[in-house]
C-alpha cells in the first residue's frame, strides 16, 4: 500500500473533524523548522483565539482600572508607555499544545507540538502600574479583560482571567505594547496586553481594556470553566498555571509532500531543538535514539523565561529510526513517555517522537 | 442532539487525516476576521510551503543568474537593493485555497478560504536586473530556483517554477526583499524571494537563490507534476496561472468556541469583506441572503494588483441565515454556485458560504 492509500484507510483514531480542521486553519503553530531561531520571527510565534480578533484603536484605545483600588484610572496608551519600559525574552506555549497525540483526543485545537514561540516583549512591569492605583488590602486577584467575545459551553461571556495579586506583584509581568521591536500585530493583542511569563498562553490576556481588583477569587468562564486539568468530565479540576517542562527537536532530513514523512541521510547528522520550563531552569535534555537515551549538549538559555537550545550529534544508520528528546529541569520534572490524558487536553509534556527513514 | 456530540457522530464526507491536520497546523491562513486591515500584518499573511524553510545568511547570500544570458551574475543582496526600489501592494492566493470545501476532497493542504493575505513588498523589477545579465534571443523562460527540498510523487527535487520571458518583462513582477516594510521574514522567503502580481501564490518562489535562462519550457516537478488542473489522472492538465475572481466576508457575529458556530443580534448589521482577481479590476460584488442577491457598495482597490473593500447593510432578523458573496470582474468572470472539482484541488473560487443564527 502507498502512503496516500495508507493515510486514506486510516483508523478512527486518526480522523479529524471539520471543525477540528477550520480550528486549525484559523490557528498558527510554529513550523518546528523554526526552532533555529532564538527569537520566533512574528509571523510565525503561535496564535490561539477563542473568538474573533477585535480592533482596538491605538489612538482612542483606554485601559480601564477599577475594583478594590485607591484610585481609578482610565489610561491612554501613551500614559502606559511613559513607564519604564523593558524588554524581554519570554517563551510561550499554549496550554493545549500536544493535544492531537492524546487518546482519546479531546474536541478542541487539534495542536501537534507547534504550538510556542519565544518573543521579545516590550512592557511595564503591571505592579508598576497598578502601584499608580494602589491595590486595596481587602484585594485577592486582579482580574484582566479583553472585548473578544463568543460563546463556549452554552456561556456567552468575553474573554477573561484573573491572576492571584501576589503572581500580579513579580517583577517580570508585564503590560506590553511591542512584540520584537514592533507594535503588536492584532491577532498578537494590540495594542496591549498582558505578558505572564512562565505561564501557559491563556494567562497572558490579549487586548486588554480592564483590570479590576476583586474580593473574591475569579470564577469566569475561562477561569473555572476551563483551562482546568479534569481526570472525568465533573472533576473540579486543578488550575492551569505554569509550562511544564518540555523538549521539541527540529526534524532532520527532508519531508515528503504532502505526507510530511521524512528521510534522511546516513552519516553524522546533528539533531537540534530547543527546551524550557515556566517552573525552573532546564538542566538536562537526553535524545532517543530507538529507545536509548543519549545525552545532549545545552545551549546558553535565551532568557529567564525563555527556551534554551541543544544539540546532539547523531550517527544516522540506513533504515528506520524513532528519535526522541526529552528535558528534566532544576526542580528534577521530566517529562512522561505515556501519555498524562485530561478532558481537556491540557498541559500534555508527553516526549515528542519523530519517525525517519535514513537511507 | 448537541453541537459537540453532531460534529463527533460526522459522516465521511467530514474526516480528515492526521497528515492533513498535521499540514493544516503547519501551514498558516489568514483569520477572516482580518479582512478588515487593508494590509494584512506579516504574521497573519498565509503562508504554504512544501518542504522545510531554509535559513538564508543575508551576509553571505548570492542571487546566481546564469543559463543563456550574456553575463552569468552573482549577486549580493546589497547589489539587488542598490536597484530602483519600489513597493507595491499584492494580493496573493494560494492555487489550493477553498480546496476543503471540494467533494471529493484531494489529499492536499485542506485550505478552508484564508490562504490569502495582501502585502506590500518592496524590491526590484526582475526586467531590470535580468537586463544586467541580457537574456538571449533563444530563452523562452527563465528557472527560478530555492534550496528547499524534498521529495513530492516519489521525486525528489527542490522547488523550482518558471514564467514565460514575455511574463518575466512585466515591470510589477520584481525581486522583493522586504514586507510591508520590513526585511523578509524566514517563512515568507528571507532574504529575497519573487512576486508575481496577479498569479496565484505558488509563481513568487521563496528563499529565491538562481535564475536561469532556457531554451525550451522548465518541466520540473512543482511545474508539470504539480499546479495544474486536471480533469483525470491522465488528464495533461492546464497550467495554473493568474489568481480567479474572488469576494470573501468576515463572518458577522460571534463564534462559538470551539464549534465555530456563528451567533449575530437581529438588526441592521453591516456585513464587509474583500474581492480581488488577479485577471482584471473587479467591478461588482453581490450578496447573498438566502439566496436572494444583493448588489454591494465596492470601495478603493488597495493597489493595480491587491483586493478592493465591498460592504453590505443587511436587516438580519430572528432564525438560521445563510450568507454568501460573490465578485464579478471586468473580463465578466463570476463565481460559480458550485464546485468546480479537480484533481489537485487548484483554483477553486465557488462562492463562499456562511451559516448565521440571528437571534
Amino acid at each position: 500500500m502507498d502512503t496516500l492509500t495508507r493515510l486514506q484507510a486510516m483508523s478512527d483514531r486518526d480522523t479529524y473533524s471539520t471543525a477540528e480542521i477550520a480550528l486549525s486553519n484559523r490557528n498558527k503553530g510554529m513550523p518546528l523548522d523554526l526552532l533555529r531561531h532564538d527569537i520566533t520571527p512574528v509571523g510565525a510565534h503561535y496564535t490561539l483565539t477563542h473568538f474573533d480578533i477585535p480592533f482596538l484603536d491605538p489612538e482612542t484605545y483606554r485601559l480601564e482600572i477599577g475594583g478594590l483600588v485607591d484610585a481609578p484610572l482610565s489610561l491612554a496608551l501613551g500614559d502606559i508607555q511613559a513607564g519604564s519600559a523593558k524588554t524581554v525574552a519570554v517563551t510561550l506555549e499554549c496550554a493545549g499544545n500536544g493535544r492531537s497525540r492524546l487518546d482519546p483526543r479531546p474536541t478542541n485545537m487539534p495542536w501537534g507540538l507547534e504550538a510556542i514561540g519565544t518573543a521579545e516583549w516590550t512592557g511595564v512591569p503591571l505592579h508598576e502600574v497598578m502601584a499608580l492605583a494602589g491595590i486595596r488590602p481587602q484585594a485577592v486577584e486582579l482580574v484582566f479583560s479583553a472585548p473578544d467575545e463568543g460563546t463556549q459551553k452554552g456561556i456567552r461571556h468575553y474573554y477573561q482571567r484573573s491572576l492571584a495579586i501576589a503572581e500580579c506583584q513579580r517583577h517580570e509581568v508585564m503590560l506590553a505594547w511591542a512584540m520584537n521591536g514592533r507594535p503588536l500585530e492584532p491577532q498578537h493583542g494590540a495594542p496591549l496586553r498582558l505578558i505572564v511569563p512562565g505561564w501557559y498562553g491563556m494567562a497572558s490576556v490579549k487586548w486588554l481594556t480592564g483590570i479590576e481588583a476583586v474580593a473574591e477569587p475569579f470564577m469566569g468562564p475561562q477561569q473555572a470553566g476551563s483551562y482546568n486539568i479534569r481526570k472525568s468530565p465533573d472533576d473540579p479540576g486543578e488550575r492551569i498555571t505554569r509550562i511544564r517542562v518540555r523538549a521539541l527537536m527540529t526534524p532532520p532530513g527532508r519531508p515528503d509532500f504532502p505526507t510530511l514523512e521524512r528521510t534522511a541521510d546516513a552519516g553524522p547528522t546533528r539533531l537540534f531543538g530547543r527546551a524550557w520550563s515556566g517552573e525552573a531552569t532546564v538542566e538536562q535534555v537526553e535524545v532517543g535514539i530507538d529507545g536509548d537515551w543519549h545525552e545532549a549538549v545545552l545551549g546558553e538559555q535565551v532568557g529567564d523565561f525563555a527556551w534554551r537550545s541543544w544539540s546532539f550529534l547523531w550517527q544516522a544508520t540506513p533504515g528506520e529510526h524513532e528519535l526522541s528528546c526529552r528535558a528534566a529541569d532544576a526542580l528534577g520534572r521530566s517529562q512522561p513517555l505515556e501519555q498524562d490524558w485530561n478532558e481537556g487536553g491540557y498541559c500534555n509534556n508527553m516526549v515528542q517522537t519523530i519517525r525517519v527513514r535514513v537511507e
